[in-house]
């Protein structure tokens, strides 16, 4: 099978490198605007242990909204269910940056992959402390699920977030008027954007994300999170991941995963496999077009859904 | 195993007869009122030819919006891909009779499981005919996916749905202004109210799903739709089945599930397990209370997920 | 002075002549899309008694939504303050056939001058009784008003908008399930359907709308509504009768004004004059473009405004 | 007159004292909260130079949004109807700090009476100045208007909505993301802050808008703004003065006017009064209880009401 996996890998990396429509890069962080549409990367992580990479693989990208869900892990990880009084879990049926839901429901973001439910998670997981100490964590935290401390912020990408985050700005402002952010506004941004800003490759993504297949495992051993609460982050990556295309992707792909405005996708088949895909270009509703594609065929070649009869390895 | 699921269901029955909060009865059907809020039933069949049952589970109810899962097989049988140009597959973020995102979006509503996507069925399925031809094969296909000739329309639960269907009058008379109706809204509803009003009980509903379950094969071997088909049909009941708690309900069951005002509950493993539950009482969400937690309960004991690594059978 | 008028009336009728923008005449119910657009008619009734017409004054036109003033006149004949227990008195900052709004607002419109506010008004003109009885009602009350016993229904347009009026069905049907509709949809919407369907001259609409000048009297001295009453309908032409473009028509034109969709606009100067304009053309916001343009010259060139100090007669 | 219009203040002022329900002072200003509700006062300018007050009519109150009237008048000076370029001439039906209409109209407010839409005229008075140069320019506008050097800003209050303004702050960040707010936000919001902290009596309040009624003329003669254009900030007065009860202000009252959250009201009679009422506690609406009433009142006794022919002086 592992094989297998390499000559599907393979085909699909060819099989993008001549799609027609590469999406459009994503131009409202001038920062990203720069990076090149024709990169295309996929890495999968196994369960038993293998690492099968296609294309660009080993090259870094701004993971951006991916960091949500290494930021709900830890929130959880600090506050545990009490995170739910103050983020929702269903899908907005709007827009990334949407502030209108925020008013219907007094403050309360959809769910915690929403940019508002991203930052009252920044706000739970800054607990009182700097910027630096948060993000610092969650750099430590996302070293040792991948096992390599290279990965990094690109600071030039964190300060053009900051220069034209207005919308985040309104947004947690709207909160902190609900009293439902609680530091300061400039700290809690300060940390969402540092923490979006972070740089990692296909394979580091796809390593760093195994813990969501193995029940809350690192391969290590240890334990990340409880086997309930992996469950309800892939849950949640399923039904919330993708913005309002994310029934879409779940119909399309049928894997929990998650988009960043980077171009790159996690995603996970239980108890088989963490996969990351990275291309630049994005669709119409912001997730990545070559990425979302080149997962379509990855499901369609392997059987991997969680909607079909789980298939032999 | 089914030994064991034989505890776990008597365990479970137990469990919900001592439930302190069983929800409120559906009143805005009238006939639906009148169902006793203490009646609890359970059936599983499983992938290997089990069947488990507990409670009142040969207990008729009326199924109503299951309804809409195999009223959508049957629309995607017959027009195949194109139906998604008059639906979406997303998500509403609202109330299972809400209109607001009809205006929104121009007629075309979010998905194939709130009433205005199940109209839009509802009309495809109609295809020219007189309702009654619509209703005779809703009936036929339930009863050969059930392998059991006894499933009937309560003509007085369809009659009590008429009289009081004034939004569902609204919603489609509002599509038909969008061209989204295409037959005369009177025969369209009468097909939906009685399709709607279809009885069954737990063993029949957990038999009649078990396609779902099979990757799209009746057990006889017969195939119901392409496994494709049949896993995108899941992926629809996760995010979408039970209305503007579809994410609670992957969040705290994690199987592809659809709801009905009834109080009955389908939900899915694929590979694994075909499972209806029934309980006439509601939460605030409109979906059974005891059923919810029921299959909460179900999960946690035997660790089917979807959003988990598979357990041993 | 109403030589003056006479001087200005020709300049005006002159002016859109040769207008090059003269609207969209509306195309949703079928019979209006075949009046020509060239038309362009303007009548003046005074306080003091006179009557000064210019271009097409004597040509008969669909009222439409114009109806809903007089509707609105006898509602409150019939139930008082009562009325407005069912229908707000804010403007709707939406379009005039949204149903958003009675969805956010339980069923109970803006105001009585979008579609789901005249259709409770038009239930409450019912009485109980059959639609002819209040078409019959209202038939009489304009002759009365106007003097003029050739006001007529124009049949086929009746006709047309029944065929077509599946939004107001929508509406009808979702105020009736929150019982704020209690006839049955199909005999309101009837007498809504005809009561639109009146045909008038410019100059028999000039003579209709006189008592609105004349704080609530008839120039043969009886009494239509009270002075009170009089105000108040005109207050709710000022906020609501343009739709969502109420707001630019009275900053423009500075008058009480209602359209209708059949290019006809009745427009208040309280105790100066009565005036009605008629061009088939639509605007963007659905309300005449000729009508609005010469209403605006109108009161630009009598200094008629009642947002500015009333000018000498 | 003048006589009779002291009777009728005398018993207004009378009737206002025992009024049993006196609304509830704003609690989302701290320094507001801490005024007294049993206050009441009230000043009537005529057009010809009478000043008839009562109560506390000599008594500072915040005048909070009423100076939205003021900023307008100088933003059209600035850069006259390009400012329509940028806010909208509609009422808005919501509430005066919501930011949903924002999102669906891309960084448009819908008029220059919401928050967000004073904003926008804050942004455009600015200039590319400091706050304090656009703050003296509003005070000394508002001296001339009011002939009284005694108008000054609370700081008190200024510092208090600075500290607790994270809804205008979210509102400011949102529109400066659609580059509908051109200066730091900081910056935008201190000269908002500061002109809503200005502190006028009703006696000078009264004066300060003789110019609305007087067809844009001080009534030392200069020019303060064109006919046209003082009859538009009357429209929208009107239309849009008092958030999401305008329609009601205008059905009740009939006057333009322009509520402030300190509990005072401006109303205009054009060519016959300027009005300032004023009493801390507010109805559901947030205008001022007694205010609304006081005017109803006063427009019932003196047949005063823009939608009823001109009473004789």
């Amino acid at each position: 099978m592992t094989e297998d996996l390499t000559d599907i890998v393979a085909d699909i990396v060819a099989s993008m490198r001549s799609a027609p429509d590469r999406g459009r890069v994503a131009h409202y962080i001038p920062e990203l605007a720069k990076v090149e549409a024709r990169h295309f990367g996929i890495a999968i992580a196994t369960a038993d242990g293998q690492m099968v990479t296609g294309g660009d693989a080993d090259m870094g990208f701004s993971i951006q909204s991916i960091s949500k869900v290494f930021a709900l892990t830890l929130a959880v990880g600090k506050v545990g269910d009490q995170l739910w009084d103050r983020v929702g879990r269903e899908p907005s049926g709007t827009a990334f940056n949407s502030i209108v839901q925020l008013e219907h429901e007094q403050g309360i973001p959809r769910n915690p992959f929403i940019n508002a439910g991203a930052i009252v998670v920044a706000d739970v997981n800054l607990g009182g402390h700097q910027p630096r100490v948060a993000i610092g964590e969650m750099l430590r935290f996302l070293r040792y699920l991948a096992g390599d401390d290279d990965i990094a912020i690109n600071e030039a990408v964190a300060a053009s977030e900051t220069a034209s985050g207005f919308r985040n700005m309104a947004l947690a402002n709207y909160m902190r008027a609900f009293d439902n952010v609680r530091h300061p506004v400039e700290l809690v941004l300060g940390a969402y954007f540092h923490q979006c800003a972070i740089e990692m490759s296909c394979r580091q993504l796809a390593l760093a994300g195994r813990y969501l297949m193995l029940d809350g495992r690192h391969p290590d051993g240890g334990r990340v999170v409880s086997p309930r609460r992996a469950r309800r982050i892939n849950a949640l990556m399923l039904t919330c991941g993708h913005y309002d295309a994310s029934g879409d992707f779940a119909f399309r792909v049928g894997m929990p995963g998650k988009s960043g405005v980077g171009g790159g996708i996690l995603a996970i088949v239980p108890g088989r496999a963490s996969i990351a895909v990275w291309s630049p270009g994005l669709n119409a509703s912001g997730n990545s077009q070559l990425g979302t594609l080149a997962l379509e065929e990855l499901s369609s070649r392997t059987g991997w859904s969680i909607f079909s009869p789980p298939v032999a390895g």
